[in-house]
């Protein structure tokens, strides 16, 4: 059941972000960046009717983190959470999921926005964003509620 | 870039479906029943803080799917659509993700219900959910809205 399990890029993300200075902790709260997601052409026709969608959510490698940490303290905070209940890159295996707006759709491409993705990602899968699966109210934000009081956006979202 | 990457289990997650017959197309659909992770010991650690959320992201393992199409047909379909458009399990590099429910931490294990997970499914991550990351209005959810009109659940969300 520990089996090492072998995983091959789909494609690579490329953003304007060529280190985290700069760049949002989730993408949504720096929208007018825009990426693209480059498929190998192996992969091309699995893009069929995503167009539909508004919202994607891309799985892909933290290829840029050496370190997987059990514990790690997240750029809000000035104390350490586990690995679990933060998003760092930091973590076992370096699997990242990043919700973004689709923009737009061209052969073998997807150009999206709400980006927080370092230029150069492989990606490793894109799945449909569908509100009636992913979306969830009555949600409980452990840690990180306090940050979003009132309604409002934390000062500090940008590296 | 394209360079194979290795991942490696964090735990097993177990449940009461031991073949898709009778599981939900998505575990928010059947949500009286419970599932359990159980970390392998050396990333307990990592659950600290965990419990002050009320949902996670699983990453894990479609470890039964052997295929890896690029066009699908879902449950609800009777057409196929690319499968970057769907949430099948045959997919490249089969990773799957599911929104589920905590409903308690224990040492090393994590009970969940909104289950829509085989039993014996190597689990790659835990992320915690987070709602002003996570969940997004405004969505066009593409072929599957169809299935939601009028604010209903489809009749058939049950394999």
């Amino acid at each position: 059941m520990t089996d090492i399990i072998q995983i091959k890029p789909i494609g690579i993300i490329k953003t304007s972000y060529e280190d985290p200075s700069g760049m949002p902790i989730q993408g949504r709260f720096k929208d007018d960046v825009t990426g693209r997601i480059e498929l190998f052409p192996e992969y091309w026709d699995g893009l069929k009717d995503l167009d539909g969608f508004s919202h994607a959510i891309l799985i892909y490698h933290f290829n840029r983190a050496k370190e997987a940490n059990l514990l790690g303290r997240p750029f809000l905070e000035d104390v350490d959470h586990g690995i679990f209940a933060i998003r760092s890159p930091k973590r076992p295996n370096h699997i990242g999921i990043s919700v973004v707006r689709i923009e737009g759709i061209e052969k073998g491409a997807v150009v999206f926005s709400e980006v927080d993705i370092l230029n150069g990602t492989p990606l490793l899968d894109i799945k449909p964003y569908v509100s009636h699966f992913d979306a969830r109210e009555d949600v409980k934000n452990g840690w990180i509620e306090k940050h979003f009081e009132d309604g409002s956006y934390p000062k500090r979202v940008i590296v």
